[in-house]
């Protein structure tokens, strides 16, 4: 058998991006038992970590061990019972999926629709919200990986919380390089994946829940669909009590853990002002190739940016050829912008002006 | 911030076992895109892999993103719809766990029961077949790791089969270690985890389905409730039409590719010899140390080893002692063995004589 050999590439597309060296060398660090008590230690710090992250005091924030869609999937199953209507904004290919994943756990989904590449309107939110007054919660994605939108969450946070409902956001790819307010807004329910803005290899999701959250939890009326990601159990894992769910993945509680002291190291601050930077020099030389970003300001998604693919320009083979000649990854559309759009990742280690100018170049090359 | 330093242990529990450091260095490699040509390739690979361990031929053989317990609700949400019967064998708290996982996914389940640190009878299996006829799937455990017992199969799946039904087994202690005669019993579904006996380290769930298992898929009325463990959508991530589920988790499936390629180095014969071999060095000295198995002959789990804690010994001061003053690790009983046995993993890498006499020797000390 072939000796296998990933090649190190530049991974600019919708994430994985790349994970830091200390990152990577954490994680062949020594497997140890779910319940030794140096691991469980390892995962309090990392809780803790987490919070900061978050912006938040939640005392239930853990990572669960699944990619990210675990995550959207442990904030649905846990925060709705069959049969609970669900009010679910949609403006890309993650808010449909977070639709599907809220009716598969049983729940009666309402839609909220905006067009591809804007933003939720929160006129719409109300709305919707003075129509299904028994809506119990309300579920938004804050960066649109598949449109490069950000969507403001506080006049939307306000008129949930105002109709006494919980609000749901993921957060898959704003965690890290953008602000995410999760105590200053009370958002209810906040997850995340490991691999985007954290800089984390793929295969964890972090999620916070407030108290409204925790309550709802604790005095469901129905077992929880999932076994797996029922946090009502999770939770007794990762407190004190160490009660045993799973495995912990070990290995992978270590990468995440020396990607988040990275992101302390940096501070949240900094670290988000690095990710506005690099995307206006890349906006800039995007705009100088003649290309047009898809999102207008304030709505861009400053760790993922859109642009329309140029009359004529077959963008598989232009994506191919940043790959094949340059060792550069970004991503196609998905949906109504498959064959329409690029999208270039600007996510956590790998959102700087030397990246950039490194695709820039690249991309001038394979266009001309 | 204080450094990280999870120190190596001796893991001797019910897993994780200790990875090989050709394993934990592949943990490192360079993070990929999850549809990226180079890391799909090394999918591909791992799934034929995986077939090797399982000695199957089915083309539906992949990793699962979650631990062992994900390997298992994957099983169930993907082998009943609600409503359906399941007839579940349990003599062990991962038996328990499967009935519970069964009914959180819709299933009307019927046990069939046998006491701790016994197999189940399978004339008791005929008999629940011919009670409930209407009965879609049998469960059961292969390798019990709650209480050390090697389940046989044979007679059992071939009363499942006379009787039209399905079987679902659970390999998480057994696979890489015990025969899994998967093709040779026409086995329906089997999952595993990555961390027992194939020495990698937590995180991924080997599963495989045969073509009864892949019809129901197929056919079945009702959406499965899971949507990050829908095998429907999972297996096109898979397979050659790389559609866009969930972002593979890369580093953990190099892992698992390495620990794999040194199944197959090995060889499945040489290495069930192997297991066999260091559990009898095991049972020898636990009886010369006055220790008395709780598992007769021939239901002893190779890979796991249940003995009584002697009167008047505390069981968890003897763990305690083990791991601060050896670094070794092993485990107290669940459930109805709590406080009274000791399970003593030789799984995958660990399973050699030479860390059998590092633990007796160390036991012995302890004891004395």
């Amino acid at each position: 058998m072939k000796q296998r050999n990933p090649k190190s590439k530049l991974l600019m597309g919708p994430g994985p991006s790349n994970p830091d060296p200390r990152v990577l060398r954490a994680l062949s660090e020594p497997t140890l038992g779910h319940l030794d008590p140096d691991y469980v230690a390892i995962m309090d710090e990392t809780a803790e970590l987490l919070r900061y992250v978050f912006s938040t005091k939640n005392a239930l924030t853990i990572a669960v061990s699944g990619t990210g869609m675990a995550g959207m999937e442990t904030a649905m199953v846990n925060s709705l019972e069959p049969g609970d209507k669900a009010i679910i904004c949609t403006a890309g290919a993650f808010g449909d999926r977070m639709a599907e994943v809220a009716e598969r756990v049983g729940a009666k989904v309402v839609k909220v629709e905006s067009p591809w590449g804007e933003p939720i309107d929160p006129e719409d939110v109300r709305k919707a919200i003075r129509k299904n007054p028994d809506a119990k919660v309300v579920g938004i994605v804050h960066g649109e990986t598949s449109t490069g939108v950000l969507q403001p969450l506080d006049d939307i946070a306000g008129a949930v919380h105002e109709a006494g409902m919980r609000i749901i956001v993921d957060t898959v790819a704003s965690l890290g390089g953008v602000d995410v307010p999760t105590d200053r807004l009370g958002l209810d329910v906040v997850y995340s994946g490991s691999q985007k803005c954290l800089s984390c290899p793929p295969g964890l999701a972090p999620i916070t829940l407030g108290e409204k959250a925790v309550s709802f939890i604790e005095n469901r009326k129905t077992t929880c669909r999932s076994w797996y990601l029922d946090l009502g159990m999770i939770r007794r894992y990762w407190s004190f009590e160490r009660f045993y769910h799973h495995t912990g993945p070990s290995n992978m509680i270590y990468a995440l853990n020396e990607a988040l002291r990275i992101v302390k190291e940096e501070g949240l601050e900094a670290r988000f002002a690095r990710h506005k930077a690099a995307q206006e020099v890349l906006i800039k030389g995007l705009t100088e190739l003649g290309l047009k970003p898809v999102v207008n300001e304030p709505y861009r998604l400053p760790t993922l940016t859109t642009v329309y693919v140029p009359e004529g320009v077959q963008e598989g083979e232009v994506r191919k050829q940043l790959m094949d000649e340059f060792g550069i990854e970004i991503a196609g559309g998905l949906g109504v912008f498959k064959g329409k759009i690029w999208r270039i990742g600007l996510m956590g280690t790998n959102a700087t002006k030397a990246n950039v100018i490194r695709l820039l170049g690249a991309l001038k090359e394979v266009l001309k």
